[in-house]
């Protein structure tokens, strides 16, 4: 698969030797993700919104609400910058000064299209529900015209994208690793819990596929 | 305690039952996230960039390398937005429509200060690495002269601060509550796994006790 092209804005500076550009590994830490954080500049100040999206192709979709301030500034043709980030872990060094974090991340620069047509609507509609939870989308009802209608969905084209990731164990300085203190790393992962049936329910039914499944 | 006073900034417009200004909510908010999300403008337009912080009060503080980007922007008193978000659950409805997310995010209008003194420094780095995980700073070597300097440490007043969270089940249409669909809540949780203990360790040292006691 290819890479995507190095720009001024996507060219990481400090430690790029974390930096990606390979589709596959964007590709990878996108879909994982089940939120990002989108920026944009409203009325002169910087706004950082968390949001869910999904991707298909160079393609992420986000969704809302008819009124809201973010999808409106962004069809307006608003530059945005998109984060996603996966905080895979603790890195406990010797020294303060050497403490880090394992994470993968994603930095998108671009701009955001509103999508006119309910057909691909629909499609961007099951891109989100799907990268939320994978199956969904099949085991629900699908929006009706009327919801169709008051859900606003925008596109972003992947263009200017770069990753930047740290795995592995912490890097001291030579004379601390005779300190008495233990280092290492700390993994951390978003675990799913035991699912909590709607107390509303009116029907005794199993809990869902696309949750089972994930046990 | 008392709450942040809203302003035309911080003042939530959708579902604004959600929107909380408690100082003692938005505390425990930031306090449980060991990163945030910065978005500001550099050279006309936005970015975000993830990055661990500390809170002391009302002040937060965040760190980097003299070369950053992000601080250099920021210690010239470029205005930004941070915010912290805590993803609790998928709210999974009947309709592909009502699906949600349960979470807990706090937004942070305002400006960073450079943090001159050494002694502040100091403060700063100790915030920030308590907050990472509680406890470490006083398990590690603490920063020397060197490593002071080479660190710059800015600090974010919270004026201008709201937080807005989900809890709880789906809210379906009347009708889908007839249909043969699970729905309910999928719990997501940021779990530690085992500690990994650096391979290049010279000495046989027992697990630190900031992270023993997360067990």
């Amino acid at each position: 698969m290819s890479n995507f092209t190095v720009t001024p804005k996507t060219k990481v500076k400090i430690s790029s030797k974390r930096a990606h550009y390979e589709k596959s590994i964007i590709y990878q830490v996108l879909d994982e993700a089940r939120i990002c954080h989108i920026g944009f500049v409203y009325e002169g100040y910087p706004v950082v919104i968390p949001t869910i999206f999904g991707r298909k192709g160079d393609t992420l979709y986000i969704h809302g609400a008819m009124g809201s301030r973010m999808l409106k500034t962004l069809e307006e043709g608003a530059d945005l910058s998109l984060n996603v980030t996966h905080l895979d872990g603790l890195v406990l060094a010797r020294s303060a000064f050497h403490h880090s974090m394992n994470y993968r991340s994603v930095v998108v620069f671009g701009k955001a299209e509103k999508v006119g047509s309910d057909e691909e609507k629909l499609i961007g509609m099951k891109v989100i529900t799907d990268q939320v939870l994978k199956g969904r989308w099949e085991e629900v009802r699908q929006p009706n015209e009327k919801e169709l209608k008051i859900t606003k969905i925008l596109k972003i084209k992947l263009e200017e994208v770069s990753a930047k990731m740290r795995t592995g164990k912490p890097i001291d300085e030579p004379e601390d690793y005779e300190l008495d203190v233990w280092a290492g790393e700390l993994p951390l992962v978003l675990t799913p819990q035991k699912p909590v049936t709607d107390p509303d329910s009116k029907k005794d039914l199993p809990v869902s596929e696309s949750v089972s499944r994930l046990f």
